[in-house]
């Protein structure tokens, strides 16, 4: 078998997991030719939450970090998270927004585009992965991995199929939410590898405690990539620690052949970096905590939390275990949707809902009500018939693809934006979020106003 | 193969491991009858430092708190680590002592003793050994795991024989630092499991991360038990979470058959208690993290950062990775003993002071001058020649058991202590910690001062 390849994930999912994608450029660079000589196979830089959390909290242009990072990092492909026509936003965009937005990624330095849509609808990846392709880029096409009745390995080995006919270059296995079993994934792989001449990535959080007996499993089944994180941001709600797969299998005949001295070096970086976090609360100790709960109810650790401190806000917190309980009934109904953003929050506002509301369905989210018409693309099984006529009535769902409804947009957008942008990455940022880039654009160049420093004084008394 | 039991930790070593050994008896109590009920096969819940800890901090006598959790749990195995002549205090003590405190611990409630000597030197743990088989207890002797040299598969396999041939009736393969590979672990398993028929119990800390898959590799090898603690007492520097296994492994030929409801019971319950003492700064979210470089430098995680302190402290932090290569240069030099307390502690400053004094071995403390004549037992390998000349000159090591040269003595320290021991057990009590357990005796009964409270006041201005 050859050598096994690893993504480091620290400079996006890992600080996105643990300090709520905080990480500035300017603590990225400097370590940057040093990742760039430690043998990975990629680093995952961009995309995801980064390119919001850029605008929104630290006054940082997203474009320009990524071509800072590409400047420092020649050896190793450079990755990034696309949701699909959703890209990195909260709605669908018309294809010529979609198509732009992937062709400047490209271009300002990205080789590798991960690409998922939560309901595994690739009418909803169309658009994006042959546009990765048309620039050149890299399309690693997703299996964002759940479980249900439906969710069989024969089910996920006929997305191979489909994944394969649109020519993706490679496959990930996303298993966001850390519920893929070992011996599970051991199956799937060798399966999948049956079907599929694509190199095979597993991606996971170690949230629930599995992820690195995950991990050795998926390597002696055959995986060609894992995604690993450096120690400093490994392990909570992160992926497992990047040296200890080198050290796992160093000698081994799936050696990554990374360098030790160089990944000692990357962490006695980021060390401190993380400490600061730490000590001003970003880091909050308990995304370090495992919560196997997950394994039980098969439910997002971060759904279990908000779902309790929902239910605690409104004097509920004993029906708990009542919308716990709800949640497969709700998801059995709408056709087993994963559980990610934005189905996780659907599912549980339902099941809360139905459990508090006196009666099942008797409030219906107008998300879940465009769930149901088609608006977020094909259910993995068929929306229960009667549950469907008491959510839509008579109306009858879309059948195509949703963003087919949506006219071409950047021009449109462009217009809007007008002066502010300065060129079409502007635009397209002013497209995924309107208000912070229309903020961040208009104050670009000025002096940045400097916040009244606080004195926090403690007294013991 | 038959089905994987579990040792559960929190009471012991996971609380030992993550606060400090401070988790109170009314911590304990309420939560013992449901713990009884899970389908572990044991429970550690004394031994190691609670007992310390329990007169030192908690003002509760040790042995109090064994026979409340004993009337408690009916069904599951109590168990307790002993550290051989040294039992759980800071020297060797006499042979009727060490029988003394054997008897009164099987008395009390302990079904399992587990013990160990630091240099793997059989004869540090004799009498403890058969003072729990007299008193019919379950003993298990382990194996301090360490890697050297000396310290091959074969070498471990030798040590087998040897504990086979003592009569004890499991063995533990105690891998202190968190340094056992699980390739070296299969191995090491398939190849003990030739030799002997005993049960082989798995122990180990998560701080290297890579605690997970070796428990996996091990199972695979055919380990009969592995110690893990319920997930709010699990990870970073204790064991790995029992319901990560019980779900692993569920359904598998080696299932646990634990009952994962009561699992989450027990792990709500501890939740609140573990927040508690991460509000007081006593769960220092440091312990949390992974520290990979254990496995780099094959030093305990623990040991490093103490070394860096001890450098900086003396502002010579720019001397780190001297020390670090001075390590294993020191540990050849003395025959490789194993990095576990005192052992590191010793190891540690000897190098520091190696690198610091100019000169090797120019200053040497007291301690390696005890362990180079022989009075901590044998070395695994012989003591180099040269340094052992330089560090003893001309004397003799002796090549007895060190406690031959140790009179009885419970006698004396029962005069000692007078009317205020009311029980043997108080008198085993002084004999470990004769300042603490002095107070504690002399405090009994009376009234406890009242802590003034503190009010701390956050002022933001
Ligand atoms: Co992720
Ligand atoms: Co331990």
């Amino acid at each position: 078998m050859s050598k096994l390849k690893i993504t480091e994930t620290a400079l996006r999912d890992g600080h996105q997991s643990l300090i709520a994608t905080r990480l500035k450029t300017e603590e990225i660079l400097p370590i940057l030719e040093k990742m760039d000589e430690a043998g990975y196979h990629s680093l995952e830089v961009w995309g995801g939450a980064t390119f919001d959390a850029c605008i929104r909290f630290l006054n940082e242009d997203p474009w320009a970090r990524l071509r800072e990072i590409r400047k420092r990092v020649r050896n190793t492909k450079l990755q990034m998270l696309l949701r699909g026509q959703n890209l990195l936003g909260y709605r669908h965009y018309g294809d010529d927004v979609v198509e732009k937005f992937v062709e400047k990624s490209i271009e300002n330095g990205i080789d590798i585009i991960r690409i998922f849509d939560a309901l595994n609808d690739y009418r909803n990846i169309k658009t994006s992965v042959e546009a990765t392709r048309k620039y050149g880029g890299h399309a690693q096409i997703c299996i964002a991995y759940t479980t249900s009745e439906v969710h069989t390995v024969d089910y996920y080995v006929e997305k191979v199929r489909e994944i394969d006919a649109m020519g993706a270059d490679s496959i990930c296995i996303k298993d966001m939410a850390g519920i893929l079993m070992p011996n599970v994934a051991y199956e799937l792989i060798k399966r999948m590898k049956e079907v599929t001449e694509l190199p095979i990535e597993l991606h996971t959080h170690c949230t629930s405690g599995i992820a690195d007996m995950l991990y050795m499993k998926a390597v002696e089944a055959g995986v060609d990539i894992i995604d690993t994180g450096i120690s400093p941001f490994s392990g909570g709600t992160a992926q497992p620690a990047t040296e200890v797969f080198a050290e796992t299998f160093r000698g081994h005949e799936r050696d990554p052949e990374l360098d030790m001295d160089i990944l000692a070096e990357i962490a006695d970086y980021f060390k401190p970096i993380k400490e600061k976090y730490r000590a001003e609360g970003i880091l909050n100790p308990k995304v370090m905590d495992t919560e196997p709960k997950t394994l039980k109810y098969q439910v997002p650790g971060g759904m279990l939390s908000n779902l309790l401190s929902q239910l605690e806000g409104q004097g509920a917190a004993d029906k708990y275990e009542d919308v716990l309980n709800e949640i497969p009934r709700v998801r059995k109904d709408l056709g087993y949707p994963p559980l990610v953003t934005p189905l996780s929050q659907m599912v549980g506002t339902q099941s809360v809902f139905n459990v508090l509301t006196g009666g099942r369905y008797k409030v219906v989210p107008k998300e879940i009500k465009d769930y149901v018409m088609g608006m977020y693309g094909q259910s993995p099984a068929p929306v229960d018939e009667e549950i469907k006529k008491i959510i839509i009535g008579d109306e009858t769902p879309i059948t195509h693809r949703p963003a087919d409804d949506i006219e071409p947009e950047f021009d449109r957008l462009a217009a809007e934006i007008g002066d502010l942008a300065k060129s079409e990455e502007d635009v397209l940022m002013y497209a995924l979020f309107p208000e912070n880039a229309k903020k961040f654009l208009e104050n670009r160049g000025k002096p940045q106003v400097e916040e009244v420093e606080e004195y926090h004084i403690n007294l013991v008394i």
